[in-house]
């Protein structure tokens, strides 16, 4: 009764689904990989069991035993696989982002809207975080009024070769864009981008740390600081204060240890030991959803809408200018 | 490629096993349910999917596709159960305790202990605790140095109707001497319970709280509070103290809230909310390693050790005195 | 030996430092107080013991008895009885403001800056304040590298009457305004305010909550929530971001309790309890300072300049837009 | 308007109130000095200002110009000077122990039993923390419900030279033994003291650690942990199991850290710094009860108590057994 997954794309993000469904989710099996590499494909579907390989994704969307689809190949390759999966009537979880472009991403809402129900989920794995589900289980309960204002920060120890300005702001902030419009039920509508001094240790050219400002359609300001090059380890912090109280992610876990004069807790080195078990309960939940007939999860609207603003920020940065975000109509479907 | 599991015992513990089975864990399959009240393992396998039902657990034990069984029955079953299937050569996690009595821990050591690999696993899911093994990984890196001291504490909000001074022994602190035995990787020889005022919101004639001391072979001192009646939450604390500093469990878990001038986070309501993800880990490594053919959590000796423990904290708690643990010869197949 | 303090101004600021001059502070003695409501200030004398009445705070000065003079009356007297104190030659604690205007205080510069040594301390008790110092320590100790950017957030549960937007500036933000100069040794040089919608528990017309943004002449930028409606208590957070780490306010303290299903602690009810020990500290150093012939606390130069600053802020409060602040050159008496 | 004090012996402790007295305590002046060691006094004279300073602590008592007593000589010597006080009619502060035996306590406490004020209190400065004070105000409050159990540890880096195990017991835990008999009201009637494994950093023949298991009359029990040798700091841990929930010392405190993948707070080094506060609570406190005619703080009557528990556990250390204590009967001055 296991459903039966397809994955598109076997590098880091593919692979690290694919070990996880073969070990650790539930009803769930990996019967066919793709990759233009598809040597790499081979040797990971070896760790995997017997899954099929293909050189070419669209070949695993085609293939009748595939049920599902998990999407995690190179962001400029979402948008094709994407509608391929439309198309073929199959579930889709797409990692972030959605397309890189509001205009790919409105191709995949164009073609997802006209259905009854929805096909698409996009991999912001944040909101299975048990941290950012208690904050919103606060909110949401009113014990701390209306929202007001949320502070967020984002920091990396040190970015990946190749990391730009520009990613910190599409490939970092962008899940604090997409959280915090869940957390609020809001969208935003404009962002600015502060630039402190840059960080000496951070890599030429890097910008780095930005300091964000949006601004949502509810009135909330949302501050984020981006910092990839924080060297201290992976801090992802977030407090929202509301009209009567604030209710924030716990800012210290795992075991207390006192030694040599100071007594200290971790801090996680990367978002795989951090978010592990945010990225486990999105994929149980998926494949529980979809063998119900049901997709819960971020939607194409979400990953449109966070593609949007995330576009505004990088704008913003390049100008120096507050962005104004302009969003498309939402189709009924994401009501 | 799934595990087929029977589980003998359809009460609380059982249903909280096989609903976890059905729904979260990966690589198994209940195949077979028994229970004396058949009418209601019949209920139980209805959820779960499509389960044999036997009145009987050694119907279940000798039914040929059962490959694995988990007791979950009440603990003075255990024993036959254990045994059942040790005769059948088919590997078992019993839910503690592993007997009730020594004697009966005995036997079933007897009838494991000529094989040449282990079959049997007892229940003791703090191990599988995030925390406690963080605890020991920092203990055996020699962050804090040689253990010395450990410090407890095993508080229930309220105790469940029935509950006895003695059940605060056997059934609570019984997870204080099997965790204390593994990180510190020594064995318990002696025990002394201490009695203060009873609390006067404690059902009688519950001696609630009580102030349990353990001493192991390698000259620690264990201090265990059990306090079933506490009121305000479900909370387990433990700080090892070794040479050169101390680790000890998270006291802060879960989002932080600051309203009506009180910065707060929740304590756990009961056991099932605070160690739910040990549990999860507990039956997923179990049924991994029963299909890689290793069984490695705690062993029938870890049952023995710890009711030999138990028992001799009741007598010292009848008598007010100091009661010396006599353990068995420890069979090699445990070393 | 105590030293022989005048204090000018009778209201709550000043009976605060009068009470604490009389209790608890050593090597001082209340001989004088001044206030425009004389009967007020006679009974506030009968509690600090022997002090000499004056219905004006230039007698008070002028009183040759006077060694040393505190200005806590309204802050638009603060500037004649700083310049009458300097024109006496007195040392002089000023309550913040030094004076409302830049152009005011620039009046208390010239006064003072030609003299050799420094007679003016301007009231900003946070850098009294154990937290800030330990920050401040551990900045000038490189436990973070060099500082990127600040986080700050200032709480009140409710504003006194008569508060109005631009004094959440020029009253609440100050405060981080003059502690982050300290904390960086840097000047601001421009400020932008963001306004979220406002809370609906905030009087009228109140445009709370606020958020600041200061940037540094060191590249540092600086964000404020300022927040005066916000109901559940006095809090005030900081954080310091460097290049290789942060260090922040502590943001527990006082006893912590378990009970009804939460673990926490205080939160503080207003400024007296928390920056108390602050307090006592300012007035135990200056005395100890102007007894030893030095003044080493906020100078009028860090009073001009927070003022400046704070203009600015209000000026983008109004316009919306970064006003830049565009201080006059540092005499070097304040170098 | 100053109260005239002298203080009799001038090694650390005495230094340590001298200075405080000279330069933080309001309303107190150190007018004489005495130490068998004359020159020692004569350099503590000069810092301390102009006091007079002589050889004999009774020439200093009887000195008219000396209105109140400190008495930090050591231990011994403290029950003749205290009782040289009581017939000179003079307020006498005297460090722990108020005597080193039961039987020299008693006899201080027969010569100031008879009048109808006290003049005596004994130095337990812990009744002055902010911490154990507001632990007391939440017991007294009734936010834990009655008291049943206590857990306290008692941890220092390192022992000073010459330190033995009694001392432990007679230097250290009698800390724990006032503040606990002062939190809770009630009388400590039986000590027990267990000992794991010494510690190899601990320095021969030291004992180290020791656990302590105290009971009270109001059958509460309460455990200290004394380990002087801990290695990583000064570490001074209280929590206090009420019925209805738990009330505890804060465990970090001070700026939190975030550096090399650790949060981290600092733990104090040594006693001074930790209990700085306390002394000076406890000194400002004192003089201006002397100066009110009022003593109010831990009573002759306290530290006969907390002598005569602190034999007993130095018996109880002995024996390894249980031992009983007996007290004497309350003079009515103390109730």
């Amino acid at each position: 009764m296991a459903l039966k997954i397809g994955v598109v794309g076997t590098g880091n993000m593919g692979q690290y689904h694919i070990q996880r469904l073969a070990t650790s989710i539930s009803n769930a099996q990996v019967v066919a990989l793709s990759d233009v590499d598809v040597e790499q494909a081979k040797r990971v579907a070896e760790a995997a069991g017997e899954a099929r390989v293909y050189s070419d994704g669209h070949q695993l969307i085609g293939d009748d035993e595939v049920e599902a689809v998990i999407v995690a190949s190179p962001g400029f390759t979402h948008e094709e696989y994407t509608l391929a999966c439309i198309a073929a009537g199959k579930p889709v979880l797409c990692e972030k982002p959605l397309a890189p472009t509001t205009d790919a991403c409105l191709r995949v809402l164009d073609a997802e809207a006209g259905r009854s129900d929805r096909l698409v989920q996009v991999g912001f794995m944040r909101r299975y975080d048990d941290g950012y589900r208690a904050m919103k289980a606060s909110l949401d309960a009113g014990h701390v009024g209306s929202p007001l204002l949320m502070h967020c920060a984002h920091r990396n120890p040190a970015p990946p070769p190749g990391f730009t300005s520009d990613m910190m702001l599409t490939d970092s902030v962008v899940h604090e864009i997409d959280v915090s419009r869940w957390l609020l039920g809001q969208e935003i509508i404009a962002a600015t981008v502060f630039t402190p001094r840059r960080s000496s240790l951070a890599a030429e050219p890097l910008q780095d740390p930005q300091l964000v400002l949006l601004e949502t359609d509810g009135g909330v300001l949302i501050d984020v600081e981006s910092f990839v090059s924080c060297q201290y380890g992976y801090d992802i912090r977030c407090e929202l204060v509301g009209e009567s109280g604030t209710v924030a992610l716990p800012d210290q876990v795992g075991v207390r240890l006192r030694q040599e004069g100071r007594s200290s807790t971790e801090v996680p080195a990367d978002w795989r030991s951090r978010f592990a078990p945010a990225y486990h309960a999105e994929l149980q939940e998926w494949v529980d959803g979809v063998l119900r007939g049901e997709i819960t999860g971020p939607s194409a609207w979400d990953g449109y809408a966070t593609t949007a603003v995330a576009e505004r920020c990088v704008e913003a940065l390049e100008t120096g200018r507050r962005a104004v975000v302009d969003l498309a109509e939402r189709p009924e479907l994401y009501d």
